[in-house]
């Protein structure tokens, strides 16, 4: 329980981080939309282990196959499955994991639940598993950009207590790959790998924050009162591994605004309706009201790190365990692809809601 | 679509602020539980407005109406349909609305959403719709404290600048309520009447924070991976209206700290395997670790406001609004129980999900 | 669990027999509809108890309430909450129930489900919870005539061993509901209210087949593999009390054909593509063909029987039960509109889904 | 969308007919049960193509793979992927399909539902789709055994007019498996052979009917109104390629007996509770009631014939059509594992449903 989401393209992830693949099947894509392997793997590529000098050194090219659901180079509104092998497994590293719980991991926790766990790398807590998330993703994109322009740009803005500057234009997907840490701004981007690599090279780790802005949205998505599609956006948030926070437009910082000073007045305008400001973040009871729609998602430092650290046993003793392995100083730069893969899956399913419940009918009143 | 919440224990909310009736059905509370009206109401008189002198003063008894469900003074396993009339509805009070879209409010979201709405009082997205969600959790609590002792305690924490130090001993309820604002330090609550009511009389308005606490949950609930137990948190909060962010844990302030500084190590206790701090905020992987679950929930100023503001109507002219009516000049504490109700009614959920996958079987490997 | 029907297109019900009341919330209803109560009393009128001399003499006026979703007479789009009050219920009638199970109800086996029950007319297990789909299925009907001029008519085609002549023009609703027993063909009819009344007389009662025909269906309905059209119409008979059995097209007299005989070959006509014949029943593959959907449902003699009966007590003793109070002794003519309405909430669905999956983008390949 | 089926135990299927591969992922499975591929394969081989003479000549190993969600040799309660090859796709044999559509196949139904098909061997609605609902029902059917020793065992009963006498005993799956029909009866079944292999010479086809039969349930098991234990046992056969009726108990034959012919009688057995006779078939009011679960299930004769045939073009003309390649006469015989395997996966679904709502907790009342 608890692998899919969504309610019309709905995504069924499975897979461990060192069993034999992880994968995904969509359920509910619309039939006709060109698709090829490299549409996929252009978002894998950006999402893959030991892409830089500041991620992880595992070796996994992260190729993936299309199992079904595409034919003669579109989908065809059947399922496709995408599948992607394990390459680079070291179960042998994972040997004293086996007894003892990384602290601030999942281990004890999936123990607990499941009465009994996969070791190696994780299991199935590994983000590894966001590997059928993105490669989704990769599908949604391209029908939000078909459907209306719609584009979804994601970056990282704070590491650790270096935050960049705001930025008002909305910005350019090939500024944020421009840096190894997703960070538009070079100067500040510069800074923040200075200080992945000085946390890693005494063998910590540092989180940070990832702003996510998405543009051309139409006004009307969203299914309030459960569903509204902040609602979704932070669960899609929160169900990435080492979130801790999500907050849309004014977020935590609009508690300390009055409603004079927050609120959005609306003003005609050549498109249509706009507001003056946009504190609100693009969404007003639960609904997009067609303005540029943001959020920001924390992300904690990573939990594994290369010290000495106090744990229990399987067997219930205290111990201690000497982090080893392959792993990410920081998350964040690997974990843009994923903020926007998830956007985009909330995305296409309201789309798709919204119009199955207010365009598939029309009555004449 | 989008009006029910829950998998197992699954709750569907209707009405509008100036119709007939508010309600809810639940379906899927199990069998036997001992439930009467006085257990609901006295849940929704913690909701209801009018309750002190800085609430709105709008005059609604909140009384329900237990339609189905329940039988001999126990629940029957059956759908439990609760139904709550609304008696002041002054419809005649929103003539000026049905013109004109107040700013960020939901009135353009859901006409341009629907193509109609009901103007009087925001229809569907008022907040009057929270008084189903407050009395299945009723139900819902008392599942939790019956099946291990579960309690859930929500405080106001901040209203606009002024925050309340922080409280190591698990709050009493009586001690949150005893104050009006429901922070249970008499001091800063004070000061946040004060505040409250400074800005009421210049016809403007505050937001703020609520801290929710829970303690005694056992490991193991939560379902990675895309519902987690924060995951499913992260979306009830963000489905209250007027939410603007969550944070578990050491949320958006666990970003500034290295992982050596942010790790819980674990170590072995009289009750079991405990953390030695409390960063993960009682959830690692997803699934709660038995240690006290927090979180926050960020919350913008109430969007009337009693002043002149700019905007448009529905012929799409620019124009001016002159607020008017009855509202509350800070939402938070009566959003306290609705806080509450949603935590209880994810985690009654994730009980019974628990039970299914992992309790129902047992193989001898 | 379980009370919920439909993906987009969504009826919860509630309600015991004998309880407060029975009802239903509609969520994902288009905005716009005109409804009134008087379009959904039409229908409740069809089903409820004492419409003549054949059904049960309990008196019920089944008025229903709007308690939301409408405003001004028209659909809003948000959930449309209906309730009937109980009013004739007769708790006393069922003493000696509380004790015996009836042979063949649901008695026992809600009791060893839920370890309790509602004894007074068999609580939730009670016809009575068909309320609710009448009432949300009048919306349905509304809906779907209004998009494709589609109608929905069924009658009963077979009570116990009287079997209507095979009817080829598609039947008129009044000729339907001019007779009691809900036959279109007169003549059958009168022997089959004969029947009823001879059982009746004897304290027996009888069963049936209902047929159910629907036209103007477009093509390219139904969501293979699992919700088929076929699969979800079964699913919606099936749940409805007293089924026994359901069959499509030419069902189980079609497994006595070669396939050469029962192939529906296509041919070129004026309105499309059409079939010689309609072994199929109106449905490939799980999706409509845009012939007419046709499809049968057996219903077993009421369980209620006036006469002495061998069953157990609640202690597990072997104990009699003389049959007492008000029922019917053939249950069919109630039930057309029942499978009406299902058959309705199931099309209205998957026209959404439908639409949702195949209209909300177009692709230029 | 409609390619998942199941509540708590959900599986979710993707392929076609002649594209990569066909598989399952089956999500909500219990941890620790013992699983092998060899226990997979056991079934799969008896729905395999090419196992005795009467069968389709295709060559197909269909070897399962299992891509996650298990380790040393026992499930971990996360999502179970299983993965099967197509070998023998012969592209080249649907030239003429993919020009017009095969009457009574899914052909054009597909095409007027998503615009486009994948003509080869019928693509997605092709019964190779079947493969994964066999691999997890395997699951399904260990999880239940262990259980509670509960068998499910279905067999050929019916080969279009030939029909097997009623069998009193509960049938051995090894008398099943015996005959290359699969009909527990060694002299009906070769008459159903030589009528198969008659049809067969002659380029015809043939249906019938299966019936399955399921001990040792305990009573409870359901989860009215809508999700009735026979109401998802309806939907669940009538999503099996080729399937156009269900009955459960006595049926359609039940509507011509007499309530109190057809009433089963309680009476006080060493077991506890039973019934003197069967005719409600195992269910009372959607809930087992712990007597032997049986039901039909009719199987139309296979759309695919060796005979010249009045079809329409893709362009609208009418042509015709000479069947051509490797086909089932009778689909009966594979069809069994299919039948005991959805009936498999309904089951643990509601085991668990019962479980999480009637078991995870206990209120002292």
């Amino acid at each position: 329980m608890g692998n899919s989401f969504g309610t019309l393209f709905r995504i069924s992830t499975w897979g461990e981080s060192h069993g034999g693949s992880v994968g995904v099947v969509v359920d509910g894509c619309p039939p006709g939309l060109p698709l090829t392997v490299a549409d996929l793997q252009l978002e894998l590529e950006r999402r893959r282990p030991g892409q830089s000098k500041i991620t992880t050194p595992r070796k996994e090219s992260d190729t993936v196959e299309i199992l079904s659901g595409v034919h003669d180079g579109h989908t065809l509104g059947t399922p496709i499955a995408l599948n992607v092998r394990n390459r680079d497994a070291r179960p042998e590293a994972y040997a004293e994991m086996q007894e003892k719980f990384r602290p601030s991991h999942a281990d004890y926790t999936y123990q607990m639940k499941f009465g009994r766990r996969m070791p190696e790398g994780g299991g199935r807590s590994s983000a590894r598993e966001t590997i059928g998330r993105v490669a989704a993703g990769a599908i949604a994109r391209k029908i939000l950009k078909a459907a209306n322009d719609i584009d979804i740009v994601a970056y990282v803005e704070t590491v650790h207590d270096i935050t960049m500057s705001p930025m008002d234009a909305f910005p350019e997907r090939a500024a944020v790959d421009a840096t190894p840490v997703r960070c538009p701004d070079p100067a500040t981007a510069e800074r923040m790998v200075d200080r992945i690599k000085e946390v890693r090279a005494r063998g910590d780790s540092v989180g940070g924050i990832i702003r996510c802005r998405i543009r051309n949205l139409p006004p009307g998505l969203g299914a309030p009162v459960f569903d509204r599609l902040e609602a979704d956006l932070a669960k899609a948030m929160l169900s990435i591994p080492a979130t801790k926070g999500f907050e849309v437009g004014s977020g935590f910082a609009g508690t300390a605004m009055t409603g004079s000073e927050h609120n959005d007045p609306f003003e005609s305008a050549a498109g249509g309706v706009r507001t003056q400001t946009n504190n609100s973040g693009g969404v007003q009871g639960g609904i997009s009201n067609g303005e540029e729609l943001y959020f920001r998602t924390a992300f904690k430092p990573t939990a594994t790190i290369l010290q000495k650290q106090d744990t229990v046993n399987t067997a219930g003793e205290n111990v201690t365990l000497q982090g080893r392995g392959r792993h990410d100083p920081c998350v964040l730069p690997r974990a843009v692809p994923i903020v926007e893969a998830m956007s985009a899956l909330v995305l296409v399913d309201h789309w798709m809601r919204q119009f199955a419940q207010n365009r598939s009918f029309a009555f004449s009143s």
